[in-house]
C-alpha cells in the first residue's frame, strides 16, 4: 500500500512539480476542485491591473488597436488550439460555453438539414451538463427536431442511424468522469451520414484532446475550469475547416462581420473562425483568461497535455486506490466510500467521483461540507432521491496536474477517512445552496 | 458670446462637478469619446483586485455563494433599473448588447406570431449601429420575415401598419446623436398592433430614459458606454412585466433555469426577467461594470438623470454655439464645420456631431486624428464614400456630463479652430484602422 512517505518521492520525482509555483494556491487549502473553477495563476493580478489601469483607465478607447484588445479573441484561440489538437486560426474565444454550443449546434443543424432534411435526432446524454441539454433542446424546437437522451453509451449504436441528424456529447461526464472516445464516437456518427459536436468543458485542459486527429465537426469548451480562466471566463470555439464557412452562425454580432468597421448595414460573415465571434468581448475576463492559458502552456517543454495526462491518470490512479484501501471494501473498516468514476483510466477523465454506500446514501453533502470544514475543497452533485441505488449522490473529485501533487492525494484520503470514521460529517450544516460546476 | 471665463464661473456654479472625482480622467486628455468607452471609475481596480485575490484566489468556488457572484446580475441589474426608469426585478445584466437584442427580439417577434401570424415586416434604422441590423436580419431570416430599413423619421408613419410585427429603434442614433421619441414611437406601434423593441445604448446614462413611461416592449442596453462599464462590459436587458414569462427566450443557458442546480434535463425558465440570463457571467467584467454603475447612481442625491441631462444639454448647447462661431458659418474666419446633428436639443442625444464642408469632405479622418494628437480624443465614423454630401463623413463628441465640464467645451473647441486654421491635420497619418463604437 502507498504511504505518506512514498508519495513524497513521487513528488519529488515529478518532473511537472514546478508549474504549481505558477498559481497562487489558496493557504491552508486542498483544492480538489479545478473542475468547477480553476485556481489562481500567479500572474493574473497583475496583467489585470495593467488591463484597468493603463490600458482602460490611461489609453482608453486607443486600446482596441495599440493593447489588441480586437485581437484578444483569436489571439488566446491559437493558445488554446495547441491544447486541444487543433489549427491555427481555428479557434477563438467569444461568449459563454452555452452561447458558443448554440453557434455550433445551429450549424451542425443546418449543415444536416441541407445535405439530409429527414434526419431529425439530435442525440445526447442524459447526464450531459443541463446547459447543453437547454440548448439543444430551444434548437430542437425551432428546427421541429427531437433530442434523445441515452442513459449508457451502450445504447449509443442503436441510435447512431439514419435518423440522426447530429451527435453532441461533453467528452468527459460533469458527473462520473466518464471520458467518452471521441474518435471512434465520431466515426461512427460520419459513417451513419451524421455530425458530432463536442464539449470540452471537462476535456481542454484535463487530458490529451485532440479534435483534428478525431475529425471532430465542432467543438467548444470552457475557460474557467481546467484552463483557469477566472470566475465565468469567456469560452471557446472550434470549427472543422470544412465546415466553417458553410454556414451563417445565428448570433450574428458585428465583430463577427467580415469588415466590421466599415459599418455596412447587411451582415457578411467574416471568413474562417472569426464569424463564430459576436458582440464586443468582455476585456478584462478575457485578459484573465489568457494567464490562465499560458500557464498551461508552460508545460509545453516538459510533455505538454501528454505529460500531463500521464500524471493526472497517475494522481486519480492513486486517488482510488486509498480511497479503497483506506476507507472503502479493502479497508480494515469499510467505511462505505464506493468509486462512482470508471476504474479504467482510459475511460476517466481529470477527476475521481465518490458515492456513498448504505446507510450512508443520504449523507454525501454532509460528507463533502465537513471536508470544506477541513481544508479539502470537492464539491457536491445530487442524485436522484427517488432511486439513489442508481443515481447516487455524487462527491467529486478534480485532480489538476498543474498543480496538484501525490501528497496532495494521500491528504486528501486520509481527511475523508477521518471524516468518516468519526462521524463528524453529522454535525455538517445542511445548506441546500450549492456552487457552479 | 460665450468666453473661456464664463465658462470657468458655470464650472465653479455647477453642482454636479463633485462628481469628476469618481473618475481616474487620463492626464493631459480631453476625452470626449464616453459614448464609446466610458472612462475608469476610482472604485474599479480596487474592487476588481479584491474579485481576483480574495473571492477568485482565496475563496475559490465558495465565492459563488459567499461573495454573490450569483447575485451580481440581478443586482446590478436593479440598479440599472433606476436609470431607464424601470422596476425592481425587470432587468439583469448579461452577454453582450447584440446577444441581448437576439433574445428580445426572437421574444417579440414570438409574441408577435401568436397574436398576429401574417405580419412579416421587422423596422429599423438604415443608420442603427450595424450590430442590431444583422442580428435583426438573422431573426428574420430564420422566421421568414423581412427587415425593412427607413432613412429619416418622416417614413415611419408609412411603416408603422398591420405588416409591421417588431419596430427596433436605437433610442440616441450611434452616428447622428438624433433622439427618437420612445413614447411617441411606441405607442404608435402599439396603436398598429405591433412591438418596440428599443436599444438604450447611447441613452441609458446619458438621457432620462423611462422605458415604462414609454409603455415600451423590450429594451437593451450597453454597459461600457455612458455606463462606465469598463471595455466590452456585460449589457443588459429588460423586458415589460407583461411579457417576460409569455416566451422561452431562445438562449436557455442553465442559469436561466427556474432551478440551475437541481440538474434537472428539461429547461425549466426561471420566473421573470432571470430567464434572460443564459451561461455563467464573466464575473471580473460584471464586478467592474457595478462600480460604473454606482458612480452613476451617485448623482441621484444631486437631481440624478434628470439634471445629468440638463447639463448634458448645456454642454452640447455650448460646444454647438462655440463651434458655429469660431470655426462655422458664424464664425470669422469660416473653418468649413458643420452641425451633423440635430440643433433641437430635444431631439439630441449626449454627443455632438459634426462634419466638414467642401473642399475638406475628404478630411474627417485626419482632423480628428490632429486633435487626437494634441490630447482632444473624439471619433470618426465615415461616411458613404460616393456620395459624401448627402452622407458626410462624422467628426463626433460626446459629452459625459459626469466628468465633462464646460471650460473643456470651449478648450474642445479652440483645439478644433486650431487643427483646422493651422492646416496641421493634412500630416496627420491616416490610418485606417478605426476603434470600437
Amino acid at each position: 500500500m502507498t504511504t505518506r512517505q512514498d508519495c513524497d518521492v513521487r513528488d519529488q520525482e515529478d518532473p511537472l512539480r514546478e508549474l504549481k509555483s505558477l498559481f497562487e494556491l489558496p493557504p491552508g487549502t486542498l483544492y480538489l476542485d479545478g473542475n468547477s473553477l480553476g485556481v489562481l495563476p500567479r500572474t493574473a493580478l497583475a496583467r489585470v491591473q495593467e488591463v484597468i489601469q493603463k490600458e482602460w483607465g490611461t489609453d482608453l478607447i486607443k486600446s482596441w488597436n495599440t493593447a489588441g484588445w480586437m485581437e484578444l479573441p483569436r489571439r488566446i484561440g491559437n493558445k488554446i488550439a495547441r491544447l486541444i489538437g487543433a489549427g491555427e486560426n481555428e479557434v477563438v474565444v467569444a461568449d459563454s460555453t452555452s452561447l458558443n454550443l448554440y453557434k455550433v449546434l445551429a450549424a451542425a443543424i443546418a449543415i444536416s438539414k441541407a445535405k439530409a432534411p429527414a434526419r431529425r435526432l439530435i442525440v445526447s446524454e442524459r447526464s450531459n451538463f443541463p446547459t447543453d441539454l437547454y440548448i439543444a433542446e430551444s434548437l430542437a424546437a425551432q428546427h421541429g427536431m427531437e433530442l434523445r437522451l441515452f442513459d449508457h453509451v451502450d445504447e449509443l449504436p442503436g441510435l447512431i442511424n439514419q435518423d440522426l441528424a447530429v451527435l453532441m456529447i461533453t467528452e468527459v461526464n460533469y458527473r462520473t468522469g466518464y471520458l467518452h472516445d471521441m474518435k471512434a464516437l465520431t466515426a461512427a456518427a460520419h459513417q451513419a451520414g451524421a455530425l458530432a459536436v463536442w464539449d470540452l468543458a471537462h476535456s481542454a485542459g484535463a487530458i490529451a484532446v485532440d479534435v483534428k486527429g478525431a475529425d471532430a465537426d465542432f467543438a467548444i469548451g470552457c475557460g474557467y475550469k481546467y484552463l483557469n480562466g477566472g470566475p465565468g471566463a469567456p469560452a471557446f470555439v472550434w470549427v472543422n475547416p470544412r465546415h466553417v464557412e458553410q454556414f451563417r452562425q445565428p448570433l450574428s454580432g458585428w465583430l463577427g462581420h467580415a469588415a466590421p468597421f466599415q459599418f455596412t448595414t447587411d451582415y457578411q460573415p467574416a471568413p474562417g473562425i472569426a464569424r463564430y465571434i459576436c458582440g464586443t468581448p468582455a476585456i478584462l475576463s478575457t485578459a484573465a483568461l489568457e494567464c490562465g492559458v499560458d500557464a498551461m502552456l508552460a508545460a509545453e517543454p516538459l510533455g505538454g497535455m501528454a505529460a500531463l495526462r500521464k500524471k493526472s491518470i497517475a494522481l486519480t490512479e492513486l486517488f482510488i486506490e486509498l480511497v479503497e484501501s483506506r476507507c472503502g471494501l479493502k479497508a480494515p473498516e469499510d467505511l462505505g466510500v464506493r468509486l462512482a468514476s470508471p476504474r479504467e483510466a482510459a475511460q476517466r477523465g481529470s477527476q475521481v467521483c465518490l458515492s456513498l454506500n448504505a446507510p450512508l446514501h443520504e449523507a454525501g453533502y454532509a460528507v463533502v461540507q465537513a471536508l470544506i470544514a477541513r481544508g479539502v475543497i470537492g464539491d457536491f452533485r445530487a442524485g436522484d432521491p427517488t432511486r439513489l441505488a442508481e443515481v447516487p449522490h455524487i462527491l467529486r473529485f478534480g485532480f489538476t496536474p498543474l498543480y496538484i501533487g501525490f501528497a496532495d492525494v494521500y491528504d486528501a484520503v486520509e481527511q475523508l477517512r477521518q471524516v468518516l470514521a468519526s462521524g463528524e460529517w453529522k454535525q455538517a450544516q445542511f445548506n441546500q445552496k450549492a456552487a457552479v460546476t
